[in-house]
């Protein structure tokens, strides 16, 4: 069978949130994201595309780099208002049946305690339909918010993140035995407490002595995204990880990446095919090619100059307001600049204004666009993941939910025809259906599964 | 018009979370608690009967005082498995259109940063049908397990929850103004900045500098739920509750609550009635009064003693698993004892065991029964609402879901037959069916209300 590639749609709980000022095309209706019917529908429609999940980012903060204040993220909505991205889901599992969710959560602000009882709640009542997408969070602005004096440094985030799974996975994994609950009437025994221990752990982030709050979910450990990029982000992946996202710039980038990532991976003692790599991409379809580069033209009409520089400026955390638009980038001589653009200031192709790169950034985050007729998109799809190793992608939007619609009713059917996307959905939990192996549990080599030394 | 009662569905996320034991009953449904039909069933039966809220207890530990461990309450499910309370929300609130919602969340656990965003999330995606049920937890394995040494002193919970609901008042109330949201294309301004605050709060407890996360909801403040009984507890319910739920025992022991709470609610220079009064009632209804009570004595039998006493370890902190089941209450020496379970040791018509104390408590928590034929019980509750100036009633359950179809479907028309009960929601936000004010926000004598400084 030819290589099946896997989708995801890529969501926020915030007005047109990766495409900056996109909020402001008559397609978009971005602004009812806090509307459960914005929610239900979105499920719907890339359920109807048989998308794995609804890839749910987030963030606890706001991009007030730029200018030193809010100013420019309130007017141009950056990835504000930013909803809590957990509290729609069992609406959305309520009117569909295979889809899964996949929302972010930062390790670095929640407890493992109640982040543990959030989705092994959420994994039940979706059956078995729930990923989490581990970050450690960027933005100062969430930091100071959340009780400390400022960001934690990278390696400490890891450090704790890192300490953070130990504690989840022996919550989910080793707490509760399989055949804890009896539920037994006559015997008056709900759950057999033999079965059900407590974890005692004891480290350097975290005291939790306790037994998880939640029995055993179909999943038990939710399916595990991650999106690290530095060595220390891909290796914590690497270790972690059943599925990565990543920003796609280039095939040739792509092909790098996905050979280190894989090694890293093979080097943590699982197999290269455990880990599903998913770069972003953002569709522009077009019933011919040149009606396809012209929307192109329209979505950039929308992009918003300032708020794209303040997400930017949050993503880098230089504030761009003090430079001109007009710029080159690479001419800039900020340490941060350079080692945080590499897209734009190490392109072979081409010499980057701020003005040209904020402005590409404007459309899906500065991810790869594939422009085209749906034939054409398809090509591209099945280029990237041959060629590029890749084993689907997460599918951005320029309006939401139109973007959805369009590709699920033209690029999908396409890639059905060639045989390399599912005409049905085969398992029941996500992780049977990313995976395919049958197995709603991860696999026995990762770590999560390792610590047997509880019971 | 005759004095309208007001009522709410008591639940949690739990097998029979509030008759222990239950759960071996056939017409109980508590363990179906993990899937989304449970929740939307329950809010459409309590919609039915034009229950204000969904009321949902939580405890973000286990009851591990009896024995020194958590094995009875693993036995006997008490209130465990414990899942989150906000998650089932967007699922219920998907399929009625009136009902509110009101979730317990510890201040004394959760983040206020964080939290005012989940719940102004909700109040979103519910159209204004929010409630929070404010609580300060007092179970020590909550503390050890969300990162703290031990269970903070009484005292300090309540000066920490003080400054908690200071901070979300600030990003609630005077974060974003209401016209802050312009939504113009033509000028390229999602939110005027001008119209949003950062708050600036700087406490003992709290630093939150930042603009809230999310634009003005419906109601803006949740409607403040509160259950404090200590003289503390009344004062902070009196400062800052707009609705609180008390275990009723007496007819006698309400009208001195009452009388006293709204006492303090006055002295805080609000109204009297500005706080909505909801005693615990546990209803068992009978086509004949004997049917009533032999129904009673087959709950009874399901109680179990173990889960029960393991329960009451945890409300009081004293280990009951040391004392023998035939000792009289008032006998047992402890402080502790004789302060916490006053309803039993200063009963005027009976000395308690410890095991009839246990067998009450089984059953609702050991809040009072109305037992009889739907017109007797509909006298009790006039009574209590007329005579004891309680403004409604938390229906609580001894089978799940069962208790409230009953109710729903005998004493709700009884109620209605005699016209002190809404034969139609007239409000659109729970706040406004709540107090039929017609005003979504909180009134101008408010607390939250008054922090005019800052914008």
């Amino acid at each position: 069978m030819a290589k099946q590639i896997h989708l995801n749609g890529f969501v926020q709980n915030s007005p047109s949130p990766h495409s900056t000022g996109l909020w402001k095309h008559k397609k978009d209706e971005g602004i009812k994201h806090n509307q459960i019917s914005y929610w239900t529908e979105t499920a719907k429609v890339l359920e109807r595309g048989m998308f794995d999940a609804v890839f749910i980012a987030d963030v606890l903060g706001t991009y007030s780099v730029y200018g030193g204040n809010h100013e420019s993220a309130v007017r141009h909505a950056v990835q504000l208002p930013a909803h809590d991205p957990l509290l729609p889901i069992s609406a959305m599992a309520a009117v569909t049946e295979h889809i899964g969710f996949a929302p972010t959560i930062s390790a670095t602000y929640a407890q493992p305690y109640s982040l543990a009882r959030q989705l092994s709640t959420l994994d039940h009542l979706t059956e078995g339909r729930i990923a989490w997408n581990v970050v450690t969070s960027y933005l100062e602005s969430e930091a100071i918010n959340l009780g400390l004096s400022g960001r934690l440094p990278k390696e400490l985030r890891y450090d704790r993140a890192d300490e953070f799974l130990e504690v989840v996975y022996k919550l989910w994994e080793h707490s509760w035995e399989e055949d804890a609950v009896v539920y037994n009437r006559e015997k008056d025994i709900f759950a057999n407490p033999e079965k059900v221990h407590a974890i005692d752990h004891e480290g350097e982030f975290f005291r939790v002595p306790g037994v998880h709050l939640t029995e055993p979910s179909p999943q038990r450990t939710p399916v595990l995204f991650q999106a690290g990029a530095s060595p220390r982000g891909r290796d914590f992946a690497a270790k972690h990880a059943e599925a990565v996202f990543t920003k796609g710039h280039s095939l040739e980038a792509l092909k790098s990446y996905t050979k280190d990532l894989r090694n890293r991976t093979i080097q943590q003692g699982r197999k290269g095919e455990d880990i599903r790599i998913f770069p972003m991409v953002l569709p522009i379809i077009g019933s011919t090619e040149a009606e396809a580069y012209a929307k192109y033209e329209d979505l950039k009409n929308h992009v918003s100059y300032e708020g794209t520089a303040a997400l930017l400026s949050g993503h880098t955390g230089i504030d761009f307001s003090v430079y001109n638009p007009d710029q080159y980038l690479e001419d800039m001589e900020t340490e941060a600049v350079q080692g945080n653009l590499d897209m734009y200031t190490k392109d072979p192709n081409k010499k980057w204004t701020l003005r040209e790169a904020v402005q590409n950034h404007g459309l899906g985050n500065g991810t790869v666009k594939f422009i085209g007729t749906p034939e054409q998109i398809a090509d591209k799809l099945e280029t990237w993941a041959i060629e590029g190793d890749a084993d689907g992608f997460n599918i951005a939007q320029s309006y939401s939910l139109e973007t959805f619609r369009e590709f699920v009713d033209h690029v999908v059917p396409e890639l059905q025809k060639r045989g390399i996307y599912r005409t049905e959905y085969k398992g029941k939990t996500l992780r049977e259906n990313l995976f395919e192996t049958g197995n709603p549990h991860l696999p026995d080599n990762h770590p999560a599964r390792k610590r047997k030394s509880l019971i």
